[in-house]
Formats: C-alpha cells, sequence, structure tokens
C-alpha cells in the first residue's frame, strides 16, 4: 500500500497534472472546429520543399487527424554547414532532433546581446596593431562596432527537444559532420495564435525555389497545404528599408530578394567561425546542478535567461523504467519551464520487443506520435468502440491520438522507438490494465456486475499484472493460484 | 449606508465575482460559434435509451440554445439495485440528484485504493481458518489477493450537486429504495475537451441496446444526437486484452461485448455487499468543520482528496433568502474548490408563490435551468427588445439563459423551484430592479433624462423597492409619500 | 552594454510582455475562425445612426479585417449637454476620447452608491423649514428618500483611455462646451463573451429611431452589420415592470417605450445639476500619488474602487522618446491595471514629420490603428512577402494590424498622431530594425549567409542605426567608418 502511495505520488509530480492549485494556471485552448475521425491513418509528408542547403518536407496541414488537434508537422533535412534561414511562426513549436546536432539562435527584443566575439577583419587587424596603442574613446567606439555582439545561441543535439514560442526569431545551423534531421510540431490551436489556424511561416530571408513541378503540385493541393516561404523584407520598398536601416539603397535590396532562389536552407560560405559557440559542457553542468539543487522556480528565470532545450535520452531522468518492456522519458512544464507558457510538452518511449503500452485514454491532451525506430502495432478506439486506426507503423510515419480516445500498442519484434508532442503543458493518461489503472481503482462488486464475471475472474483482472504499470512485459506469466 | 456596504461585501464573497485579483485565474472559454436565438424554446428530452436498470433522456444537442450555450443534458433514471456502468466524458460534468441517493466511485489515475475491504471468499474462509496460521509471507499474499482495495467511494443524495472533471472515470450506483433521477449538464466548450463540440460518451462497459425503433428514431435524428454508447473494450482485440491483463482469452471476451445488450445501467445480481460505503455522517461533519473552520483553502487538497459534492438543500447555507420570496442557494468555486478547475458552477432556488426573481442579466456565464417543481412565467429579452422566451416552464421542463440576455421570472400559484447550472466558476449577475440594481446605481438626472420621468417618478424607480433586492414579494406595497 | 541591459529592462517592464511568471496569468483568446487578409483597406464607418443628441459611426462588422480581430468599431459624437443612454456591450470596451470632456457613470452590481447629494426638491424644501426640525426617525426616512445616492461618476477628458467590461451598465454625459468625440473598439473574441462574434449592444433606455432612409440601408446592408438599438426594457411586460419596481403602470411604461425616438443619444432638460461630479483635480493627483508611490498593486483595489481611465497626453509617463522622431505612450495591464481582466491595452503615438516606425510586427495581438491627426505611408506585409496594405492614411481613418504581419510607417510632412488598440494586456513588439531589432540581435555570420553581403555590409547594417529603437529620425545620417 505504501509503495503504491509513494508510486503514486513520484507518478504525479512527474508524469501526471498536478490537478490541485496548479491548474488554474493552465493557458487555455478552445475546442476544435470540426473531428471528423471516423479513420485515422498513418501520415506521411506529402509536400517537399528542396532547398539549397537542405530538404523541408510538410505534412498536409488539410488532414482530418491534424485538424482535429489543431497542429502542422514539418521535417527538415539540414545538410552539413547549411543554414535553416531566419524566420518565425504564428504559433509555439516543439522541434525533435531526430539525428544530428546543430546550434540555434532565439531572438528576444529586448534582452541584451551577451555574447561578445571579435569580427575577422578585427582579428587580422591586432595581429598588425600592438595592442598598447588603444584605449583612446574613438578607438574604442571603433573596435566595439567591429567585435560582433549577439544573443545567446544554443547548442542542440540528438535527442533534444526544443521549445520555441510563438512570434520569435530563430535560426539554425548544422555545424556537425552529418545530416541534421528534425522534427517539428507546430500548435495552431494554441492561445498564441490570434489567426486562424491555416499553417504559416514567416522569414526574414530567402524564399522557396519556384520550380515548374512544385507550382503545379501547389495547385493540385488543398487551399491549406498551400503556404509559399517567402522574405518580410521582400513586400517593403526598397527606399524605406535603406532609410529605416541607414544604409544604402543597393544593400537594401540584399534584404529583399534572392534571385538565386536558394530556399529557406542555405548552403554557407565559410563554417561561421566569427560565432562565439557555448561551452557546451559547461552548459549541461548548470543545468543539472539547477535541477538537482530545485534551484529553478521558473520565477527568478527571466525570458532572456530561460531553457528552450531539454535532452531526452538522459538515461537518470527516465520517468517510466519496467526492465521487461522499457523506459518512458516525459518533459513537461515541472521539468521545462517554458512548456507552461507554450501549454506543450513531450514524451520519449524505447519499448523493447513484444512489450505492451497499457490501453489507456490522455484526459488532457491530442498526441502526435512520430517514429524513431521499429515498429509496433497500435489500435485506437473511439467512444462508439470502432477501431478507428490499427496499423503497424514504422519510421519516420506519424499518427494523431485524440484527446480521449483510447489507444494500446505491441510492439514489434525489433523494438519500438518513438516521441509524441502533446498540446498540453500538464498531460494526464488514463491506463485502462495495471497498477494505476481504473479498473485496478473499481471495487470488485463494480466489475463483477459490469462484466457479469465471477468475483474470482473480478480478481484476476483486477490484479493480474501485478505491480507493472503503463509499460506490460510481453507474454503471459504463470497462472495466479 | 452601512448595511448596504455590508450587504454589499457579502453579496460580493458569495453570490458575485471577486473581480478583483482571483479573475485572472479564471480559465478560458471561447465564444460560441453561432447563437441563432431568434426564438427561444422550452426544452424535453427527445431521445430516450432504455437499459436494463433504468433509462436514458437525453435533450437535442442540435437545439439552438444548446449549441450556443455550448452544452449538453441528460437525465438518467436508476432502478434499486441498479448500477450507472463505468464511463467518463470529454468535458466536466454538473449533475443534480433529483430524487433518490446512491454511491458514486470516482477513478484518478495515480489516487491510492484507501478503501480496504475484505472479499467474501477471504470472509467464509477466514471461518474455517484459524487467524493464528496466517503470517507466513505467501500466505499475506494470498490474503492481499483476496481482500479488496479500491478507490474512495462517495454518498449522494437528493439535493446534491456532483462535480465530475473531464476524463474521470465515473460510476453511479443506486443504493436506496426509490428511484435515483440525475440531471446532468455536460459543458462541451469547456477548455477541457480539446475534441469539436459533438456530444460524446465513453464507456467502459456496457452497450446500448439495438432495438429496431430506436434504431428508426436514431436515423431520422440529426448527426449531433446520434451518439451511440458502446463499450471503449469492444474495439481492442480480444488477444491483446488478454495479454494486457494477463487473464485467459474468454475472460478477455467478456470485456469487451455484452450479448445480452443490457445497455448503459444495469440490475445488480447482488447488493454489492463487499464494497466499502462512506460512514456518511462522518463525511458531512468533517465537511462541515473544513468550512467553518477555514481549513479549507483549495491548495493543500490534492485531486485525490478533494470533495465532488455540494448539497444544495441545507437552509443554513442559503446566500439569498427573503421571508417573503424565497430562498436561492448558490455553488461556485468559493464554496466547492473543484469548480474553479471545471469553470462551472449552480444555483438551487425555491420561490414562493406569486414571488418574482428581478428582472437582470448574467455578465458572465450562460444558464441551464432545470424546474423541479411548480411553476412559473419566465420572460427573455434579446439585445433588439423582443420577446424571444415568455412561457409558463413547469416540471422536468428545460430552458436556456443566454449570457447578458435580460430575464424575470413571476412565481404561479404553487411556487416554484429549480436549479441552474451556469458556465462559469465566478458567476456574476446585474439586477435590474431592487436595493443592487443598476437602475439603483445611476444618478436621478440620468433617469429622469433617459425615460422621461420627473425627479419624483425616478425617485419611486430607484426606492420603491426598498431593501429587497433578487428575490421580490408579490403584491404592490403601500404607495410612497 | 550596461545601458543596453537597462534599456532593456526598462523596455521589459513597460512595454513588453513580463513573458516569465505573470504569462500564465494572461486571460484566453481563441484563435480567428478565418483570417481572408489578401488585401487589408483603410476603413472608414459605413452606418450614421443620427441620436436626438448625437451621432453614432459604426463600421462595417463584416470586413475581413475586424472578423479576422473579432472586434468592432463605433465612433460616437454627443452634443454638449447629451447623454449616451445607459446600456452595456457583451464584449470589454477600450474607448479613446478624441476630442471634448465628459461624465461618465459605470455601475456594478453589490458596489455601494458612495456618491451622495441632495435633490433640488429637497433644497427648495429646507428653505422653507428651519433645519431644527429634524430629527425623527420618520423625518430621517423621508429626507433619505429625497436625497440621491449614486455610484462613482467618472470625469473624462481629451486623450482619456477608458476600460469598460463586458456587462456593465454606463452612460456618458457631455458638460463641456464642445463635441465629445469618442473611438471605441469591442473585443468580441474576449474569453468574456460567450455569445458569438456578432456585434451586439444592450441598451437599458432609448432606442434607434426607424426613419424610412435607413431601414432601407440596413436591409442591404450584410447580417453582421444590422444591429438595430432598442431598449432591453421593451421586451418585458409592462404589469411585470410594474411590480417589480413597485411603481404605477404608466411610469413602467415610461421605461419601455420612447415614441419620439430619440436614439440612443438624447439632449437633456436642464444641466444635470443634481448630480455630484468627482472633485478631479483631487483624482488625479491621488492617481498619481499611488503610481509613483507603487502603492498600486491590482490586489487591493476591489472592483469597486478599481480606475478605467488613463490620460494618453501626460508626457512624463511617455515610454519611448526620442528627440528627433516623436513620443509614444503605452497603457498596459502594469499601467492600468483593469486591463489585465480585459486583455486589452493601447498605445498613442505623437510622431514628427517624415520619422520612421521602425518595421517590426506584433508578437501577440493584432493592433487596431485610428488616425488622430497629420498622415502617414503605411506598408503592412504578410508572410508570403505580399504588400497587403501600402496606403497614406489620414484623419478618422482606421486600420487593422494582424498579429505577426510585419508593418512599418513613415510619417508625411505634418506629422502623425494616432491611437491603436491591441488585443492583449501583454503586448509585445519585435521591431526589425534599430538598437533592440532581430537584427541586431544575430550573429554577422548568419547574416553575411542569409543575405549574401559581406561582413561590412552585416555589420552596417546592424549598427547603422545606433542607439536609435522604434522610432528611426528621418534622413540619411553621415556614413560610417
Amino acid at each position: 500500500m505504501a509503495t503504491k502511495i509513494v508510486l503514486a505520488l513520484v507518478i504525479s509530480l512527474l508524469a501526471y497534472a498536478a490537478t490541485g492549485a496548479e491548474e488554474n494556471l493552465r493557458p487555455c485552448r478552445s475546442s476544435a472546429e470540426q473531428c471528423r475521425l471516423q479513420r485515422l491513418r498513418t501520415l506521411e509528408p506529402t509536400r517537399r520543399i528542396q532547398s539549397e542547403g537542405g530538404l523541408t518536407e510538410i505534412w498536409d496541414p488539410s488532414e482530418d487527424e491534424l485538424q482535429c488537434a489543431g497542429v502542422a508537422a514539418i521535417r527538415n533535412t539540414l545538410q552539413p554547414n547549411s543554414l535553416f534561414l531566419p524566420g518565425f511562426h504564428p504559433a509555439p513549436l516543439l522541434v525533435y532532433i531526430e539525428q544530428g546536432e546543430g546550434l540555434m539562435g532565439l531572438s528576444h527584443p529586448g534582452c541584451p546581446e551577451t555574447y561578445e566575439s571579435e569580427s575577422q577583419r578585427e582579428l587580422s587587424r591586432r595581429r598588425s596593431f600592438s595592442r598598447s596603442r588603444a584605449g583612446g574613446s574613438q578607438e574604442q567606439e571603433q573596435r566595439e562596432r567591429r567585435s560582433d555582439h549577439h544573443q545567446k545561441v544554443h547548442r542542440f543535439r540528438q535527442g533534444d527537444i526544443l521549445a520555441i514560442p510563438a512570434g520569435a526569431v530563430h535560426w539554425c545551423y548544422n555545424d556537425g559532420n552529418e545530416e541534421l534531421v528534425a522534427f517539428a510540431v507546430m500548435d495552431l490551436n494554441n492561445q498564441a495564435n490570434q489567426l486562424d489556424l491555416n499553417f504559416r511561416s514567416f522569414f526574414l530571408a530567402g524564399g522557396e525555389p519556384r520550380q515548374e513541378g512544385q507550382r503545379g503540385e501547389r495547385g493540385t493541393s488543398r487551399q491549406r497545404g498551400m503556404e509559399n516561404f517567402q522574405s518580410l523584407f521582400s513586400g517593403f520598398s526598397e527606399e524605406l528599408l535603406a532609410e529605416a536601416y541607414d544604409i544604402p539603397i543597393n544593400i537594401a535590396r540584399r534584404l529583399q530578394e534572392d534571385e538565386s532562389r536558394r530556399g529557406i536552407i542555405v548552403r554557407c560560405q565559410d563554417e561561421m567561425r566569427r560565432m562565439i559557440r557555448p561551452d557546451e559542457e559547461r552548459e549541461d553542468q548548470e543545468r543539472r546542478w539547477t535541477i538537482n539543487g530545485e534551484e529553478e522556480n521558473g520565477v527568478e528565470e527571466t525570458i532572456c535567461t530561460t531553457r528552450f532545450r531539454h535532452n531526452m535520452n538522459t538515461l537518470c531522468e527516465s520517468d517510466i523504467v519496467s526492465r521487461q518492456a522499457g523506459r518512458i522519458h516525459l518533459v513537461n512544464q515541472h521539468k521545462l519551464p517554458i512548456l507552461r507558457f507554450l501549454d506543450l510538452s513531450a514524451e520519449k518511449g524505447r519499448l523493447f520487443p513484444n512489450a505492451i503500452y497499457t490501453p489507456h485514454w490522455s484526459m488532457t491532451d491530442h498526441r502526435i506520435v512520430y517514429v524513431l525506430r521499429g515498429d509496433a502495432q497500435v489500435q485506437i478506439v473511439d467512444n462508439h468502440g470502432n477501431t478507428v486506426f490499427n496499423d503497424r507503423v514504422n519510421r519516420g510515419q506519424m499518427f494523431v491520438i485524440p484527446q480521449f480516445y483510447a489507444v494500446t500498442t505491441r510492439v514489434g519484434n525489433e523494438g519500438f522507438e518513438y516521441v509524441s508532442m502533446k498540446t498540453s503543458g500538464q498531460p494526464m493518461k488514463s491506463p485502462m490494465a495495471g497498477y494505476t489503472s481504473v479498473i485496478r481503482a473499481m471495487p470488485i462488486d463494480v466489475l463483477v456486475n459490469s462484466y457479469r464475471m465471477s468475483p474470482r475472474e473480478a480478481q484476476d483482472l483486477k490484479y493480474n499484472r501485478g505491480h507493472q504499470s503503463f509499460l506490460l512485459s510481453s507474454g503471459r506469466s504463470s497462472a495466479s493460484p
């Protein structure tokens, strides 16, 4: 009993919502316009945009599942030494780094430029002049002009979740040796978005290449999928830009158009050596320290110093661990405070071959599940008891589990690895089998009468799974006495 | 003057919203899709589902009033010794117990099973074996297997309001001697519901009987009323269920289908003697103690120990009392803290014959009014000054008062008793006549010029009702001097 | 650097959202139904309602911009000694006083009538009777009947923003010598409104004059603009009103209809001399004191004593000041706490000739901009890089800047003065040029690769505007070294 209470408390703190005092702080979200979910499908991206430095794949936002969940999904692949151009989105974004590593800039208006570097010109200049000459205020000014200050740059690598607020400019640079693959979900139905639920992206540079074939594809695709990426600057008059930045008009023109149509991911000319990169090890150390020392209360952090990144592969932070069945790692607003404001969270699971994810439903959120490795048989059931989804899902595929719909997963022979994005900052699941299930919570009398079984059978139903919860090991155990 | 300030303070605390610091904690709710309210009607349930153990009546969710308010309404009648099968809803539910008494289970994932009982088998076993033999850990294990643990069971009786969160499994059992009648409103437009506004129910057992006549009826009813109650289990494959629960496949089949089609309310085989019931007297005592001792702050309560029940008949907790006109009992988030999270509240009124409920509008919520006894003439006026409702309402009928619409009620000769469910956890009304009315708040000069009356007439308009507020006694008083 | 940090902090506190701990208190707002914004337009009112004492002009609520922003806009002109009749709206209102001054009553149910005056009759009576005769309780009662008590009356004048909660009755009286002109935006998509997004007004007196021409005009206008102002009282039966107020039926009839059809603004018979007016000077002094002394924490204020008024012309409270380019005055929830509950804010700008408002987007809100004086060239760009708005705007015109759309303004030769209403209580802008811009926040390497420019050009782009932020002075500065 005591074990159970402790387990319940731990699970409550980690995985479930503290539905008590904190729930009133939960941001709001309106109900979907229409959920036509007679038949759910495994979804793959339908639109591909080839840029100079990589590939952008977009799931069709007009799919019924995505419209019900109010989200859009994108996968970006960046070649080494390529830059995803700066831009922003009208809704918060959760990004999972499937492969590779890189650097992300996330700009906030009003935050100071705390990263200071020296430009190459300054470096070469320093070689020819002795440092003793510096000191006069004019010299100081010139030096400041040539050294570069910029806002914080964040290192990320495979297994990271990145949380990006609505309207915040961000860019990504692949400084690794392999392709960088990032899967992202945009929460269009978020309260931060006061525009409609159409998928939109706002770029500050670049522009989508206008290829013949692709134009045709766009023509036939439905309205909601027709987003065409172009730079915001191209809509302003060049005279106004020149004056706003106090630059010559030929440079202003450079802001506006990119005649080579390199797309939204560009190959970099050199390897961005001027830019200061975070000392990774120290950043991680610091983070771990604040978590363990409970120094992190979400209040003392301002938006300028908040964390946007959480690694989902850290073994010691797994929330559900079963030696027989696998592990689950959750990240919610308690682990990554920015998620409270974005009202989103994520889960990464690594399930062993033939394990079963207990039948359950989500009380709080839609889930967008993206398969990372292996395969599994997934069954989703609606309120009429219909099996609306019963597919084998594989790597690179995505499916949506609507709120309240019951789901269970049986892992294949290779194991199963997935990441799921959830439309709530405080997600809560209700399991149907196992130690923390609703069946276990009910009196035997209720089970006996609900299912017309004997008290003995009802006891088996309640207790046969013993202390297993969420992740159930495969194979029938020995019969109970 | 001082009386008025005190009255204002008391009313503010009890009946009105503390629009100050607490309002920012109010959960959110989006505006209705479309409110076509040229003509409101008295509504009666249009669909009847006969189950083995009782009757379910559903108001047509496609009615304009219900769609504008974003709610659905249901009435369940349970025979004695019958069980409303376990299930949950995609939105919070407020239930009023119109008649009878019973037990409710409300399961929360992660909450401990704090009710411990011994199964019948254990009881009979104990008779044959002496207790001294027990002691070994294997024996202990076996004993634990046979005694039953379950989550808290709540006693409710006539006059209670029950608050049920979205996605939380609940069941009800009529252990009384008379029929149990419960009227429920489901708040589909609540932020807890991320599905669309269609009426849905998710059951863990049972299934709606498929009768011929009823099938036809469903075919002709509009889409939104076509909810068909079936168990979630029937959508999973029986092999998967057998494995998930670690039970033989023939018992798993028992979870799935109910070939006898007993419906969603079943007659119980015995009287659920194994189940532990709460000691009612002590529960009530405890509740009263915490209220008076102000020990209840909504923070120290976790979701596992929170109260879900409030009795609306307790005379000493009435909020508005008039010797001539009747009494009104309100329950909002201050009295029942769970209502803060559900963003719902309720009011029960017991008005004397010929009393008048002052003309007023709600500043915060739609109201769904259900008539319990007697009759009254109700007038509702829209923003164009049109009388959109002017009906005599009787027992068992329901009507909707849209937010901001002005309404007044004149009780018939038999008196009038009603319960109304409100789509706000902190409801606030603005009366048009009486001590706390907007007319009284305005300077006489404004009344004189607004209504082209003499200052004397304006004074009569403001002051003739004296200290009466909300509930106005019948019959013209003697003329004022 | 330090300057910048301080500037950043100051700006964060004043103009930007404290996206940290406070954001979770932000009221919610759902996304727009549909934003068809291929082409934005300068909007002028399309419907005119002439009342006895003034003119009401309404912008067509079916305009795409207004539907996307979820707002309605109205301009009222009151003749001297005229009264805008008491009524309320189903959504919060922000009002800007463009010209003149007056008195506003804002009634809250339950708030005490703290303004006490003596009626004229009482005044004349006092002359004939000596005061020494008073003293008996009956006499006291009579005296109380004749003196008038009413709720607080607020003085407002040109340059004020008034914030009016949903459902709160308010009236306005022009006691000045010139016309009173008020521009108002109603936030229909606010969480306070549970009706649909149609424009509605609820009046307690008066009624729109039914002229022939106007009736025809209404017939051709689209549904959403067809609001017809009539008194709520006209929908109740006169018997019921007579009884509710305990007044003779002929006075009750006076509440209901206004056969002369004076409209919703009436000319007053005398100059409302009976009504107590606030001592203006002391009110202002008090307000300033609480702001400087930081006594104002939003908690100790109850709804009965809260401030609803903020003057936008007070020079010493400007938030952005540039000697070359002008000043901007913001009012958000930190300056006027009631805005936290209304989830609205406002900005007033007074820009010098030829100044530039930096290209920027709003991260949090739609803006409804109303031109007060002068003219400016405004460019608005959408996510496809299309110039959706490129017009010269003039006095009395209105335009909408959708959330996330980039906008820049170039002031004409006469200067430019505007007020803009924002659909967020904590608005945040992201500038594209200047000291706090996203361009400045990015490393030079990112700019070099994004825009294919030399490091030298990227430095010019980042630093040429020096310390200027938001408001940019006109004319090219001397070239940088």
